[in-house]
């Protein structure tokens, strides 16, 4: 049991909460935009209980964030008591909270009575009262979300991120009343302006580029400061402003009898739990400095959530998202954000549309659950998401065609990914299929996660091991039938590649990347197809390129499974390389080498709609960590995990990488490798050769 | 089109939300009591749009409740604008609001432009981009919500009942520092204490009877005004208490140096909108004062939402509130109330309980808006309400026996009655069966009349013609199937009854008066069987009597039905009078007249636990104005509806019954009628003869 007595609230709660505050941040050009998808609630009142058993009497503190009720052994007591004593002997505590504002939170601390994830929560303690008069309460009871929240003064509606106070690198005045500072790098944050003084309104234009911040007319955001009712004229006084923008550069228009002395900003960051992080240096300073951008794009990006571009779209978006939990697992290892924003992105039934409304972004969020139990080995996580795994499901399932397989109804958005080319959305694809055979296994997996780890005493309304058993089976199922139905269905043999789509019962023959690099990924056809689909579709010329850091995750990463570093190598200099010759600071939505100048900013029609700094750029840090370095979870939390280490043309390189124990670090050369891990059983695979992984002492290899 | 702008939001959610704050209002000895069911929260981001035809550019002042933004032609405008010029011309208007605390809400007045009910809202303006790069949105729109909000400084939110002071009838002093007041009434607000000073606490404690009020340990409840650190201890004021109670006395204790001049009470109630209210007079003036207190009971439990009992209950209940709504039909015609309650009963999606956790009462839900329909001809509440009416019945499906009848799950509440004798609640019940055939027959009838009545522009998203059609059908057939299994599963022919329930398999022969006045009040069996039911049930005194006002209420019904008003009546002189023989000012919860004393305030083993202010205690008013003055509509909303005065008894009785139109006047004695009516196509029936009423102009027949 933990020591400390910390805030609780009812499962996820929290993330729907905070993700209403947090999307609905976003602006264009001083409007509000919130998401076009429906935004869920707390449950507005929750019922939280505990069982204990005390040698002596003890008094508790409580507080909660919300009206609450206090019942002891099934006795109201009066009014909101703020401390109330205990008496020796076994007792039942429940609190009842309720909050429309914010996510109902209780916080009871005594001697041995502490408030925290043991205890239960429901939203609804339904009782029900025999023919013989007695009452039953029989309500679906969950274990208490908590998280850092251990102080009675900062519930968990006080939860903010980190500020701190940056200076511009460069100022220059480019009007008669117009200034503009740039602080050197993509940054985020809130302008502060000092030394205002007078009566006016200050103009304030941001750009991710200079020429962004010098077009007030296009510019994507901006905010206006009116002081025309300045109560303050007389004296100078320092303004921070109440929005968070992106920003490298900042132009201030002062209209009217306004003036101010200087401008800095204040930098909004999310502080990292886990205690290690992920590094990486070798020979080619290029790739160094990619690895650095990278890693600065994903701290710019991982906030209340991992968003996918801090300018413009400021939504969570679940196919960006789990790239960006990838990438974590190789950088911050903050697995708290992974678990706030599948929760988020999740929110609450009933399921009206597909996550962010996208069918692909559905699938995806499923595989990012597999992914989080493998990288971090959280049972207790998937056993709170699992109902909601399943609403979800019965969503998908529901939408299926009467082959079983998946496409766009009406309302629904296929996404795969930006193209010029044209493609067919509509229809049968097989891409969707595939990602929908993952989420099969991804329910299979879990639900026997669950099914062998049963809890010592479950809450009433638990989900039993029978039922986690039956859709166990029912879903390995539907995942082997479907992955069954793949290739008589797509492939064309002569072709060695799975085609485009059916649309109205006909085969479209195109063949793209889309579906053949995830079959490679998420294994749906044996090696020797995969070896033919790297020769058909991979490196062949002919099948259209790839043009988005998005898809060029995946493209890059089947390279990788297949052993080609040696060719994704010069692939992330030149791409990602590109970026920064053109003096990126971040990394960008999407990048045409063939740009020039400003043709670089512009996208969706808007000269300045391209995001500058976009999560699903930074994916050289999950490539190098997983590919290069070449370390992977083979059991959930690195209980039992691998390292093969691949050069790929590198000299020399050395890194670490974050796992639940510690890290694991990686040096190599051509004739050495040397291996040091903080824990779990690890193999260090070299060609046909593998080595057992001491934890805490360097394993060496010389001249493999 | 409405000529007033009015402040419009998503329909429900209002109810939502003040559900929210009138059921978290029920306290226990001064300890919040939340419901034990699922609160649900309004849709925190609602998008409302309209399209507009200007002859000339108009102005429109905008006020939202939430933050806003607001798009005109796909375009969003800077910040949150409280006035916009838009331009002559053809144009879409879209506003965005976001409120996480109440309903986001908008008002927006121009010229012509006018926020209301034509206008459109939706909780998920869904976007997708297809392969051409072309967005479409395709989320469900509904028409937008509104009631009487029709000032910009009174948004929804604002809304509360109204108040006035009372003053005591009568004051003693019961102690040292004690005082008791009698408010000569049952009554129901706030009190108000005047010319307090000094520093101290003052105790206040609630009765509806002159024993509970001085009872300190066991009141129901209470009121603790801590003014130990009084900043006016120098001076008086004047204090109105927070919390509004039920009670007739109220005794005050004063504990340390503090002192009071007087008490009084803002009694708080909701003014009807009705122009009509419902009357009756006759020659006995027991029942006139019978109908008096039935009528000051409704009042008084006629609040935000019908409320079952206002002292102790104060939750909205399902099964009492159809009663309540049946009675308004003839008091009040309070169908803004009726509408309010309907709305906050079903909540929202998902569904996770029955109504109020209890079975029975989610089938009088469906039945209660049958009757509303019945009552008031109104669609657009049906057009509203049903795809709610479908998520609840799909959850009422999704439970049924193999044998596609209802029965208790483990967490379902089987109520029927309170009664003292026993008898068995699990299994399946006739009484169940008939109810859910009642539900099924209401989906039938609301799937019907929205498919013979097509909206001409039904907004995007909306249930198609041919869904209402093929839910007409499958319900049909489902309430058809129900009703043609009654007989063969629970009919006993020697006895001319329906027995209780099939019990693990075996059939209790019990016979209950509770399905066999509905298989009479509901219709499920003929005429002649209901004459036998008559016989060997209602009026066979071996059947175990019922005792609560509650059931009273269906059997008095029955009875009446059958014509048996002269049997009637003395119950209800009997019954009803006993209780103003009591003492009472509005009738109980419960009545048994061997009662004696005391006794009659004890319930659920509280010696006050009983309610004396219960709305089912007022079913006189339904039952002479539904079948002694005998008026009920025969079309929907009183588009046609028949007159059937009988005297029952009485040497006469005059009285007027409430409809859309305005009321129906009724004057009977033993050898002449008179009816006057304000509209609708009238029948008035005297035995084998029918006479047409006239609109406007009295109808009178003598010497029938």
């Amino acid at each position: 049991m933990d020591n400390k007595a910390t805030w609780i609230w009812y499962p996820g709660d929290f993330e729907v909460w905070l993700g209403n505050k947090f999307n609905n941040r976003r602006t264009e050009r001083g409007a509000m935009f919130p998401p076009f998808w429906k935004q869920d609630s707390h449950y507005v009142t929750v019922e939280f209980s505990t069982a204990v058993s005390l040698d002596k009497a003890e008094t508790i503190t409580i507080a909660a964030e919300g009206d609450f009720n206090f019942m002891l052994d099934g006795k109201l007591q009066f009014g909101m008591p703020g401390r109330f004593t205990v008496p020796a002997g076994d007792h039942r505590l429940n609190f009842k909270v309720h909050n429309q504002s914010v996510p109902p939170a209780l916080y009871v601390k005594g001697r041995t009575i502490k408030s925290g994830n043991t205890w239960l929560a429901t939203y609804e303690d339904k009782i029900w009262i025999d023919e013989n008069g007695v009452a039953h309460g029989s309500g679906i009871y969950v274990p208490a979300a908590s998280w850092t929240f251990d102080n009675i003064d900062t519930p968990p509606s006080s939860y903010s991120l980190e500020r701190t106070e940056m200076q511009p690198v460069g100022e220059e005045q480019t009007g008669k009343n117009k200034w503009l500072f740039d602080f050197g790098i993509e940054t985020f944050g809130y302008v502060r302006l000092k030394g205002v003084t007078g009566m006016g309104i200050l103009n304030i234009y941001y750009g991710e580029s200079r020429e962004e911040a010098l077009d007030m007319d296009r510019c994507e955001t901006l905010d206006r400061l009116d002081l025309r009712a300045n109560r303050f004229a007389e004296e100078e006084v320092e303004i921070v402003l109440d929005d968070s923008k992106a920003f490298r550069y900042v132009m201030v228009e002062a209209k009217g009898m306004i003036t101010f002395s200087d401008v800095a900003m204040d930098y909004e960051y999310s502080a990292f739990s886990h205690k290690k992080s992920g590094s990486f240096r070798c020979d080619d300073r290029r790739l160094n400095k990619i690895w650095q951008v990278a890693a600065y794009t994903m701290d710019l990006t991982t906030r209340e959530f991992f968003v996918d571009g801090i300018k413009r779209d400021r939504w969570t978006w679940s196919g960006d998202a789990i790239q960006s939990y990838l990438m974590n697992y190789y950088l911050r290892f903050d697995t708290d954000c992974v678990r706030r924003t599948i929760r988020q992105l999740r929110g609450k039934d009933p399921v009206t549309a597909h996550v962010n409304t996208i069918m692909d972004y559905t699938f995806y969020w499923f595989k990012s659950v597999l992914d989080f139990y493998q990288y971090t080995g959280d049972i207790r996580f998937v056993r709170e998401i699992y109902p909601r795994m399943q609403t979800l499901m019965q969503y998908v399932i529901g939408r299926l065609n009467p082959e079983g397989m998946a496409e766009g109804k009406e309302d629904d958005w296929i996404f795969v990914d930006w193209v010029d080319f044209p493609m067919h959305k509509r229809g049968t694809l097989c891409f969707e299929q595939i990602l929908l055979c993952k989420a099969f296994q991804t329910m299979h997996t879990c639900a026997e996660v669950l099914r062998d780890n049963p809890l010592q005493n479950p809450p009433q309304g638990s989900i039993t091991t029978a039922e986690y058993a039956k859709d166990a089976d029912r879903y390995g199922k539907l995942a082997a039938d479907l992955k069954a139905k793949l290739k008589p269905t797509f492939w064309d043999d002569s072709r060695s590649a799975f085609m485009h789509a059916i649309e109205d019962g006909r085969m479209n023959r195109d063949i793209t990347a889309f579906p053949n690099m995830f079959a490679i990924i998420y294994d749906m056809v044996d090696d020797d197809d995969k070896r033919r689909i790297m020769d058909s579709v991979m490196l062949n010329s002919d099948i259209e390129p790839i043009t988005t850091p998005y898809m060029r995750f995946y493209e890059l990463e089947a390279m990788c499974r297949m052993g080609y570093q040696e060719r994704v190598l010069p692939e992330i200099l030149g791409y990602w390389g590109g970026m920064i010759g053109e003096g990126a600071t971040s990394f960008w939505e999407k990048y045409n080498p063939a740009d020039e100048g400003a043709e670089h900013l512009a996208m969706y029609g808007r000269p300045y709609g391209k995001s500058l700094c976009h999560a699903w750029g930074a994916s050289p840090i999950y490539l190098i960590g997983r590919y290069f370095l070449g370390v992977s979870p083979t059991k959930p939390g690195y209980a039992e995990y691998e390292v093969r280490p691949v050069l790929g043309g590198l000299k020399r390189m050395q890194g670490s990488v974050p796992t639940p124990f510690g890290e694991v670090r990686v040096k190599m050369d051509a004739t050495s490798v040397s291996v040091k891990s903080d824990g779990g059983k690890g193999v260090l695979v070299l060609g046909d050769r593998k080595y057992d992984i001491p934890v805490g002492k360097e394993l060496r290899i010389d001249r493999f």
